[in-house]
């Protein structure tokens, strides 16, 4: 497909989501201070993010609200306490888990919400679930994005099919997730012409959620904006499960939209990521994640390897390889 | 121009240089230890990789001998007491910079000398010099490449000239090198394209060797490869000046020729680069290194804040503005 867009000139259909709290809490079970997540927030605003993800909307049904931080369960009153009446041109995201979340409890009409747009995470395997939340939030009154995860493990057939059936929704955009963060910019590009097809068939946007385990996080979120996916995840610092993912820094230096500013990105990551890091949360690219990565495998052995501070790395392969 | 390979199939024009000895070298001084660089070199010949770089051929009128390691100089007896006779069918080269090597006095004849591969540095403004070099490790003969550094601060009408100069000249082998790690992917390929363009006129390959500065070594590295170049440089755990290069471990489990064989390196990452890393050597992308990246600026004001154990990346970011 042809190229979209250049290094030169401003893209207006590209936005770029914020998703530190969301993924990173994956990383820390989303025990962020509120003065994080409140100069988050400003930061955010001040460099022009235009989606503010906060968490998830998981079902207090099947998580236990005293081991997880609040933004696991993103409370409409949690959310209020951070961004008032959010009084910006920032939007605000949660993500909601297919099988984990009682949307039709937990999804309030976006009336009584100061939440934009609600984020379906889905498998391929689960899409007729997907459909029903995507249905329910769109219902509401939200924008809605559909996030079929862990692609790269899937049938060709059974991605194709899924996009048929999120085409034929009324959900908004449709986001290309690499889950185990194993794709080649190549293979992105691919996957975002085939996405793409769906989408101008439909009239749906792209998204793109890109995992740092082979450092292409940056490189794969770029290259699907080259290809036409307008909606960008980062982290601050690459904050995220394992590996981590785009880190907003690259991604504000790459873009070339005067609204985005990244001395606020600079500014929050010194004086917030750094210390978080010394404090002994650990994410980022490192050898372990490369492996699983390579072999398309989840991250959770090399984050379980990780945790227990090993660098044998050649007995982590072996056993990877014994899987 | 069309892609060359896919992901499934092997190149067998493409061959792998480890450069962890020189651009490494440039962090440390050149100062590593004998059982270091005889652990790299069979750690290369069993990981299937094509040529060692061992380092400079500096001039001794130039540089102090006493205040950088050995590898600066790469005398032929210290190749040998690594290496011996050399009995594997891995390459030896070293890297002769425009201006700074005594290329009459140092480079023997080939049939004196261990060494097999000559790379001449050079900026672009420097080119009669470096064809002078290239014509006289020919007549010497070496396989040698021309190394045109710093192509991003460059007239593209000079970089023209120069190719010109080059593919007229007797030299093998072309460099695309992206010294201050500022080039997106789809620029490199752009550039490939340009290179290519003179590489098939005159019969030459391609090389290749970025720096990490965005996250973007291992990126570029393989598009390029995609676009046709064939000499792909990398380090063990991407050890290099500033940001460092790209990492072996990420190209060797990219590459699908059956030679290459990931478990040498990690090995070899785990007994001898973590230690390295411990002992308070420093490399590898960080944010100042982006920032200098991302202002197309040469990355040296970004080692000295990083040798300074600097965190004030706003403070950081505003004096580059300045300069």
């Amino acid at each position: 497909m042809a190229q979209k867009g250049d290094l030169m000139t401003v893209r207006s259909d590209i936005r770029v989501l914020d998703a530190t709290i969301r993924d990173g809490g994956l990383v820390n079970n989303f025990m962020f201070s509120d003065e994080f997540v409140n100069a988050l927030y400003f930061a955010n605003i001040k460099a022009g993010v235009d989606i503010m993800e906060f968490g998830y909307k998981a079902s207090k049904e099947l998580f236990d609200v005293d081991k997880f931080g609040k933004w696991k369960f993103c409370d409409e009153e949690a959310i209020r306490s951070i961004v008032g009446d959010n009084n910006s041109d920032m939007k605000i995201a949660v993500m909601a888990d297919v099988g984990r979340c009682d949307y039709r409890n937990d999804i309030l009409d976006k009336h009584d919400s100061i939440i934009d747009m609600i984020r379906v995470a889905t498998y391929v395997h689960q899409m007729p679930s997907a459909i029903n939340m995507i249905e329910y939030a769109k219902s509401k009154g939200y924008e809605v994005t559909c996030n079929i995860m862990a692609i790269s493990n899937a049938q060709e057939s059974d991605v194709a099919q899924a996009l048929e059936m999120v085409g034929t929704s009324s959900v908004d955009g449709i986001y290309i997730v690499d889950s185990y963060g194993s794709l080649y910019p190549e293979q992105i590009r691919r996957i975002t012409d085939i996405y793409m097809e769906t989408a101008e068939k439909y009239g749906k946007y792209l998204g793109i959620h890109a995992h740092n385990n082979q450092q292409l996080a940056f490189a794969n979120t770029i290259e699907a904006a080259a290809s036409g996916v307008s909606l960008l995840d980062a982290t601050m610092m690459s904050m995220g499960r394992g590996a981590g993912n785009c880190a907003m820094e690259l991604l504000l230096s790459f873009l070339k939209n005067p609204k985005y500013n990244i001395f606020p990105v600079l500014k929050f990551v010194e004086k917030y990521m750094l210390p978080l890091k010394e404090s002994g949360v650990k994410w980022g690219y490192d050898i372990p994640y490369l492996l699983t990565g390579h072999l398309n495998q989840h991250p959770s052995a090399a984050i379980d390897y990780s945790k227990e501070g090993r660098s044998d790395y050649t007995v982590f392969y072996t056993d990877l390889l014994e899987k």
